[in-house]
């Protein structure tokens, strides 16, 4: 059982959450629960650094941040125990979570079971502390950057092999598509974990693409929940054949990246290597690319980063152009990814041209086009956004019947 | 160099302490930096904690209040590289203190030079955070207790053989007497660990008694000074022989004791050993001690404890009633302890005859007497504190000459 920031924002949430702990041991199962931060703290503890230093140690932002998550399970444990649980506490190195050396944005390289194993074994609810671990050169305390938390959670219960892995949340499971945008979304019962990491790598926020990797590697079924209610949630599993018969499972969208364009590139071996190998050495993400046909040895190459790297992609394309000799770069904000998801594309033909003519008829052109076996992805014009996303939702049945 | 919750309590204050470090290491100095947390930090911790639980468990208590320290050393550390001072934060158990495994009031039963003599060796400043270390038995963080910060200070000074070690405080030394009681205290440029040490547990608080034990043990040079000036502060160091010449250093008051008296006591051998160590295995600390002859066969005891001991002190006792038989249990919270110390005394006399003239002239009845080889301790009626304390300040000649 995961419980993320909000979750345990507060005394009375943290006290909630022990109850939630409570009611699932007394029926019965066996639990660890990971912790986040209380909500704010992290956001908090960067902002003490900010101020004190202009540049931040990364070994020292460590030692700063896993704090928060220390806090958080000390907490929990002992609201537990005032409600007769036995419970206690461990933070990400206790718990025998391994990591690389890389502060800040480590990586998971091994769950050693056997101390989470002895709680279990001993009747306790282990409380772990998510988002940290202890790099496995000399046993530093690390954190593993955003959504950490979950990949912690899926992570060790691939380790210990736990029936599932719950993730409580601030909303009740993963919808068709984002309900502020989409007001006749519907929260789905059952996803695949293909669908989910393509809606997740699409927009969709509820849960990062590490964790749910990790989570269909190990084929820990994963299931988000509401911290604050009682429904029953998203299950994100494998996939199993009634999820065929659904063609499209769900619309996300990203209103984050930009666009940028190479025009009169000279189309020659190796070009479009070097361009793609300096922006990764620079730890800019590209999503999509695409590259057009040749004419008279001169080339464009158009591609998408996310908003915030536009001005260091710029500034590395720049650098490039004595080498590349490129003509003119164009950049673009104003755009948005749409992108449908489904298992059952593969076994229905005539998605993609259902999806082009949704949008042509309502007046949306097509920029770059992207598909996978399961999903397709557009650029349009950003202001778009919540028309293509709500034709696209109605178009492929999935709006809400009582709506 | 320690650095105590209000010296470390801003940003701003955490950047004064990485220049002081700073200057100090630029003059030549190696130096390790012992921090307690952020002031109002630990009480935000223990108070979350009090709304979250009902029983506080102490080994979460640990787990849970260790953070504020590391907060403290991740930011100092910081605020050092930004100076260009190469630094690395340490928790407690990084450091190498092993503890005792009792729970929030850990002992610090060893350190293990290494981590930090690497440190230094490397030309880095170590930043170690203050009360707390690993208990010996299974590395489960710890906390020292009240205080624990300056013992974290002392006992890394003595493992790595310090010259010095620096209590960096809000006062700039140990003073005569408490300023805000007699307005014509002045400070002490140096005092003999004994004297420290009677007057710590006289109720001077700039240093607490265990601190100063361990540094007299060890033989550290303690040096007790301003986080806020560059005055020399208050040398406390092994007697040398121009200390005999002084004959009172110091003027100590405690005003939050309570005195404790069980009258018409059978006179038999083991009535008061059952008493105190029944007191003792209550935990409550028995400071004065007076009996008196015994009239036929009946004695009476009188003892002091601290005032937040009292209610369970008097419970305690009559629970004893039914074994020891006493008559009458009578109790005065109205009372102040007024100390002099001084390695003169040892060579000067009349220093005791002095001292209850003067009380006697201000028309201040003496309770109780104890003495020690270079202190003596009377009680007095509370509302004579000040005035005792004043006049005691005054006749042994303490008082400043500019005032």
């Amino acid at each position: 059982m995961k419980f993320g920031g909000t979750s345990v924002g507060s005394v009375e949430r943290i006290q909630a959450v022990a109850r939630r702990i409570h009611d699932r041991v007394k029926s019965g199962d066996r639990v660890i629960a990971v912790c986040s931060a209380m909500s704010g703290e992290t956001n908090r503890l960067i902002e003490l650094a900010d101020q004190v230093a202009d540049r931040a140690i990364d070994r020292e932002m460590d030692v700063l941040l896993s704090t928060g998550e220390q806090v958080s399970i000390a907490l929990v444990a002992m609201a537990l125990s005032d409600l007769g649980v036995p419970a206690r506490s461990y933070t990400g190195p206790q718990a025998g979570i391994s990591t690389t050396s890389a502060h800040t944005k480590a990586r998971i390289r091994n769950i050693d079971p056997q101390p989470l194993q002895t709680a279990i074994d001993a009747g306790q609810v282990a409380v772990v502390a998510g988002f940290q671990g202890a790099n496995s050169a000399d046993g530093e305390v690390t954190t593993l950057g955003r959504g950490g938390s979950d990949l912690t959670a899926v992570a060790i219960a691939a380790a210990i092999k736990a029936d599932a892995c719950e993730i409580y949340t601030d909303v009740d499971g993963v919808y068709t598509c984002d309900p502020n945008v989409v007001p006749k979304a519907r929260k789905i019962d059952r996803i695949s974990f293909e669908e989910m990491l393509e809606l997740a790598s699409s927009g969709a926020k509820v849960l990062q693409s590490r964790s749910v990797e990790l989570a269909m590697k190990a084929n820990v079924p994963l299931v988000v929940r509401s911290s604050f209610s009682d429904a029953p949630g998203t299950w994100v599993t494998e996939e199993v054949s009634e999820m065929e018969d659904i063609v499209v499972s769900g619309v996300a969208y990203n209103n984050k990246e930009a666009k940028v364009s190479l025009m009169d590139v000279p189309d020659q071996p190796g070009i479009a290597s070097s361009v793609f190998s300096t922006l990764a050495a620079e730890n800019i993400n590209v999503d999509m690319i695409i590259q057009n046909v040749s004419t008279d040895g001169i080339t464009d190459l158009t591609f998408t980063v996310s908003e915030t790297d536009l001005d260091r992609a710029v500034a590395t394309l720049e650098s490039l152009k004595p080498d590349i000799n490129w003509g003119r770069l164009e950049t673009d904000q104003s755009i948005a990814k749409i992108s449908v998801v489904g298992v059952g594309m593969r076994s229905h033909a005539g998605v993609a041209a259902k999806m082009f003519q949704t949008l042509a008829d309502n007046g949306i052109n097509i920029q770059m086009i992207s598909t996978s076996e399961i999903k397709i992805s557009v650029i349009v014009e950003r202001k778009y956004t919540e028309l293509a996303a709500r034709e696209l939702h109605s178009v492929f049945g999935l709006d809400s019947p009582g709506s």
